[in-house]
């Protein structure tokens, strides 16, 4: 009895080797600065607590509709729609156990298999997981480093794309790499959509995580609405991933769709759940405008040490909880040959455990610098500066 | 921009068009007798509710293992294990946001495009829906109706295996219809199993739903622990349909190839619910079992006025929710021509609302008598008779 040989395509998280690296660690007694954790250590916000409570003292512990309770679906409709200049009504809004999942039912809903779609990487590993499981062909565009950041290589998406080019995922306000488009570039790549008539997945999983300016979203632009499926998640804002929360949301064929693969594969989301994302969305404000307080002051106390570190550069996002430094010199100094190499040496000299971009798909033809990934949404300012304060010497001292 | 072609696979449960039409019946000032809902009107045990409250407070808001807590999968392996006379450890059992998710996934992991699953019909509609919506062929079997309530129909499931079936789905305890198997029965489909080599999904969502006797588990059956997959719910037991908290407890690889589909589906099942679910199994049972008593309370109210009901003949099963009464004869004195028409009628002369037969699977050839399925899981013991007593009068006085 063999299992299914679909299963070949399915690829997964490797970051979850470098917490087990530093877990185990750990275990031998030694200090752990955990930069490799795209978690939050803060508490969801108490009125989201307490209408879930309520919620469950109300019955709301029943099965609900698999697109969602109509109350959380009309407040995304207006929340999102209110944020991007655009208009929802709740039935472009299907409610999911995440953000997650709506990439999986987007690839389902828009791809055939032998179809091609186009995603970042450096990205979030499941974007080339889920379109090679459904028997597509994922196509990774890659990001250039430039003066304040990073840049996506438009002339190279440009060349990617073919007759058989389906969709185009599409992460502004970049995990792992903190990138934020110009208005350039993203009015480039909506022009690229329409001009190919390909759909979109915008994963905004990190709209609202930010310290400075106003995010855009692409489904904003002209033409774009219509072809656009936005991810939504509350696990960022109100620091909810756990409690596994989030929406798919745009046009009404895609939702409907979704919504039918809800019926097959979970029944719905977690009725009383999405009473605590209505309060989340239409209650007080004020814990999630603290939290971007906190992330910002450890965003700066880390960058402040990494930028003064000997053979590092680091760019300085105005959003997402994520630093992708170049390191390339660093490993030079200490003498790492690869990532894997430094990113060991670094937990065995210093404790600080960090992701590379190994976890976040496969390197591209002439990458020749090397970058990792430091999240400091799951360890407090003191930590960040003694933590990096000890990399700083090690690398400093070598 | 077309969606995917796969979708004109995708099934769907249509019981919902039997809620619409008793919400549009009810909203015209109509009382409603609410038999068609698969849903409990009964709250989650309090002990269960306050673990959870317990888990929020203690931080557990943040990302979980892909495969459970191993609070909860050690919970599980123990439980389930002790229950059934088998040996399980957590590395087999991986857990999920409901019931239903472990049926798509057991099928990813076990079946490829053109290969053959077995499933029951009637039966729950999303494992006909799963089968062909990744590309297998889906084969039916039905059951006959005998003295004590309804068999497997064997002989058919034995001419349904070719060299291309893969799976058989097995549901003992069985929604729509109530029925559950003799030992013989189990053993021979055991039997089959293991000379053609099939996986099993054994979807065990009622088994300790029970009034009388004791249940068994195919799982248990000598040479069918390694093959069978149980599909564990804590929707029915617990009263926690809206929480969405289930597993799958099988074969290590089976496990594992589902864990690593969470990770690309959900990243984890709603991380406290998962504590709730500890306090379930291991602590104090006496909220589960007064259930029980309000639910054989409810059956046998039903069953006393459906089996005293002229032209309406029923099992009384031992187990479920459900009952599966053969309404062949009511039709003709009411003078209905089918059993859309049949519910229809008595809705609107009764305000008795009720699923069919259809909602349960395409009829197969040869079915010449008409079945309808009364739910006492979403109404009060008064409201039974009270409801059934007009069905009865209708009927009567046609």
């Amino acid at each position: 009895m063999a299992l299914a040989e679909r299963l070949h395509r399915l690829g997964t998280e490797t970051a979850f080797s470098v917490s087990l690296a530093a877990a185990e660690w750990g275990a031998k007694g030694n200090r752990i600065f955990p930069f490799h954790l795209g978690d939050l250590n803060l508490a969801t916000p108490a009125n989201v607590v307490a209408a879930m409570d309520r919620a469950i003292a109300d019955g709301k512990t029943g099965y609900c509709p698999a697109a969602g309770i109509p109350q959380l679906r009309e407040a995304l409709a207006d929340d999102v729609g209110a944020r991007r200049g655009l208009q929802y009504s709740p039935s472009h809004v299907v409610v999911q156990p995440g953000g997650k999942p709506v990439i999986t039912k987007f690839i389902q809903a828009v791809m055939n298999p032998g179809e091609e779609v186009l995603y970042p990487n450096p990205g979030y590993p499941i974007y080339e997981s889920q379109i090679e499981y459904f028997g597509g062909v994922a196509k990774a565009y890659r990001y250039l480093p430039d003066t304040t950041g990073f840049r996506i290589d438009l002339d190279q998406v440009r060349s990617l794309i073919t007759p058989r080019t389906r969709a185009i995922i599409y992460n502004d306000l970049q995990n792992p790499i903190g990138a934020e488009s110009t208005d350039a570039e993203r009015e480039a790549v909506a022009q690229l959509a329409i001009e190919h008539d390909l759909w979109v997945l915008s994963d905004e999983a990190y709209f609202e995580m930010r310290y400075s300016g106003a995010s855009k979203s692409i489904a904003s632009l002209p033409g774009m609405q219509e072809r656009t499926v936005i991810l939504y998640t509350f696990s960022k804002k109100f620091a909810m991933t756990g409690w596994r929360l989030g929406a798919a949301v745009g046009p009404v064929e895609v939702a409907d769709t979704i919504a039918k693969l809800n019926t097959n594969d979970e029944s719905c989301t977690t009725h009383f759940v999405q009473y605590a994302g209505v309060e989340g969305l239409r209650g007080d404000q004020s814990e999630c405008a603290a939290m971007l307080d906190v992330l910002v002051h450890r965003r700066d106390a880390a960058v402040d040490v990494l930028n003064d570190t000997k053979g590092i550069h680091v760019a300085v996002p105005e959003a997402t909880f994520y630093l992708f430094p170049d390191v390339t010199d660093a490993m030079a100094i200490v003498g790492a040959d690869d990532l894997p190499s430094f990113a060991e040496m670094a937990l065995h000299n210093t404790g600080v455990s960090f992701c590379t971009r190994r976890h976040f798909g496969r390197p591209q033809p002439g990458e020749s610098r090397h970058y990792v990934r430091f999240a400091y949404s799951g360890i407090d300012a003191e930590e960040i500066r003694e933590g990096l304060g000890l990399l700083q010497q090690w690398i400093g001292n070598a």
